[in-house]
């Protein structure tokens, strides 16, 4: 990750930082290769010192790249004695990462030091995925859409919700996924009106559309993509629906490359439904970067006021939520080229394709 | 859970705080009842307010009782919104799980309010379990134990150790299982060795010990058990370091009733591994508790300064790992009772039953 390398050098010279602590656990595996579920890696101007318990040591040597391994038997007080090693006196934290009462008690054992949060200045840093974090991201997808494509005979009335899940959960662990990215969302009828329904004991019925919203994690990397499915004979309604989203995602698809914001990409799929005077039924944002975490930079959202930059990866999912009759969205995930944008999910958002 | 709210209550008092303002899932689940993967709770004198965004907010209402349910667009904003509606001075909050960098910046827009972190004021505070969340944790465990005994024709020579772990997991789902409790751990041979070594694609050999360590979550609850197994005739070394950590976790079975100390308990297993030799081998916990988390209070180790109570559920999980050789790990839940404890967990720990 030489790109990330060179961004903390700058960081820390620029914030005359002696050292960095990192908490998070994808900042960690990013900065480092460590892939268990707990450690701090602490980036200092002479080196890198990973530190982790003794569940984790053998598997961090083994892991471990670029960075010392060290065991602790307790985390603040390693980090502490570390911290007194280096004689550091400012000391940047991952602020969004590290709780308050861990800050506290570091800061309560070294009083001298000052410890620098530091939260924007890391947004971002892993949001241009390099090549081998594309294969790895292609390879959750192409687990999870054939396992979809796999399971879409037991979408029939009838069939339970969670079922469904069930089946396409085990066939992500069978074609290699690691883990779910997420809890399976499939919502049919009047509960796809809720934007992240977990999986009910709901039974699917004729006439109802099913918002299924999957991924598969392949080496830490998460895939995200959302279908909806009619079970039969569409009405004019989900008919309209379902075309509005599928216009407003094409739109957002069609506007990214190097340079457009977040909010722009967002706002093209916004105005089409707000223009389709379904505004006020979608409520969250376009899209959302994906990698090492399901929700990452970039934010494609009104929120999102940075530009988009050739290498990252992304969700476009805008969605319409009718409380009381149902719901769509449509998901693909995206990485931007030098021109546009590459689709990586691959399985058709057509609406005469998504009726069963 | 009437215990955690009059606890509450006092708390605010002692404190005089005007409000208490919870961040981590697992306490907001069990004061509110909300399932979801985001959202604030605010306990304050005059009444309760849950926040979460638009993909929540049905479910919320149907979720969540005890609290007003309010929806917002950005959290933070939101949180300062109705903490300046409240005209709280005095804001107690979760400061294990509140990020440095909400705090800084929930303080930043209300810098008359005096936010004071609380964390050990929190401690236990799930750790004693009402009957309903009893039965939950009991159909967890029956979930994890069924799945496991239909997977052991799997446990033979040349068996991958993924392919154990996806056919345990397919299962737990498939009896109503919501998730694993974790990465279930399969470690075989050496492997074992690594206290937390995830499934990998190595595969099973005659004469090796695995190491098993899996769970289900049902309702939230989690279930945590760790079988040993041993794949064809055991040599004197495997059946010495077996018999040694049985013992340990006999020993420290014994030890749980009412007013003992985690730390008691912790030093009735280690002490016996110690009386054998192995006590460097054996580096982490003797147990956690476990409920909606799946570590949570008490602590079972030698930080476990407080008294274990009735109702209280921990995990018994002793081993010993030694590099280059393998391991054994055995572990139970029990339940504190007032003369002693009970095992949720059922399958066999004897030796004798878990050569295969």
């Amino acid at each position: 990750m030489k790109i990330a390398d060179q961004r903390l050098e700058k960081l820390m010279r620029r914030k005359e930082l002696d050292a960095i602590l990192f908490w998070g656990l994808e900042n960690i595996r990013y900065l480092c290769g460590f892939t268990g579920s707990d450690g701090a890696l602490i980036c200092a101007r002479e080196g890198r010192i990973f530190l982790t318990d003794s569940r984790y040591t053998e598997q961090a040597k083994s892991e471990v790249a670029k960075a010392v391994v060290s065991q602790y038997r307790q985390k603040i007080p390693e980090i502490v004695r570390v911290l007194k090693t280096l004689r550091g006196r400012r000391i940047g934290f991952e602020a969004a990462a590290v709780n308050f009462e861990s800050y506290r008690r570091l800061q309560e054992r070294l009083p001298r030091v000052s410890f620098i949060p530091l939260s924007g200045e890391f947004s971002g840093l892993r949001a241009v995925k390099e090549a081998e974090e594309i294969v790895s991201l292609k390879k959750a997808v192409a687990i999870a859409a054939e396992s979809f494509e796999e399971t879409i005979p037991r979408v029939k009335p009838g069939s339970r919700e969670t079922a469904i899940a069930e089946a396409l959960e085990c066939r992500f662990r069978r074609k290699g996924g690691e883990k779910p990215s997420f809890d399976t969302i499939v919502a049919s009828g009047c509960r796809a009106a809720l934007p992240h329904g977990a999986a009910s004991e709901k039974k699917l019925a004729p006439g109802e559309t099913v918002v299924i919203d999957f991924g598969s994690r392949f080496r830490g990397y998460h895939s995200d993509e959302t279908k909806t499915l009619i079970l039969g004979k569409p009405d004019a309604k989900t008919r309209r629906v379902y075309e509005v989203v599928r216009r407003a995602q094409e739109k957002a698809i069609q506007a990214v490359r190097p340079g457009v914001t977040g909010r722009e990409i967002d706002a093209a799929a916004r105005g089409m439904i707000q223009k389709a005077g379904l505004g006020k039924y979608f409520g969250h944002g376009t899209g959302h970067g994906v990698g090492l975490a399901i929700h990452e930079d970039p934010a494609i959202s009104p929120k999102g006021k940075a530009a988009v930059e050739e290498g990252m990866v992304f969700t476009v999912e805008p969605g319409v939520y009718i409380p009381g009759w149902g719901g769509v969205r449509l998901e693909d995930m995206v990485r931007v080229t030098a021109a546009g944008c590459e689709r990586l999910t691959y399985l058709s958002k057509e609406f005469k394709d998504n009726i069963l």
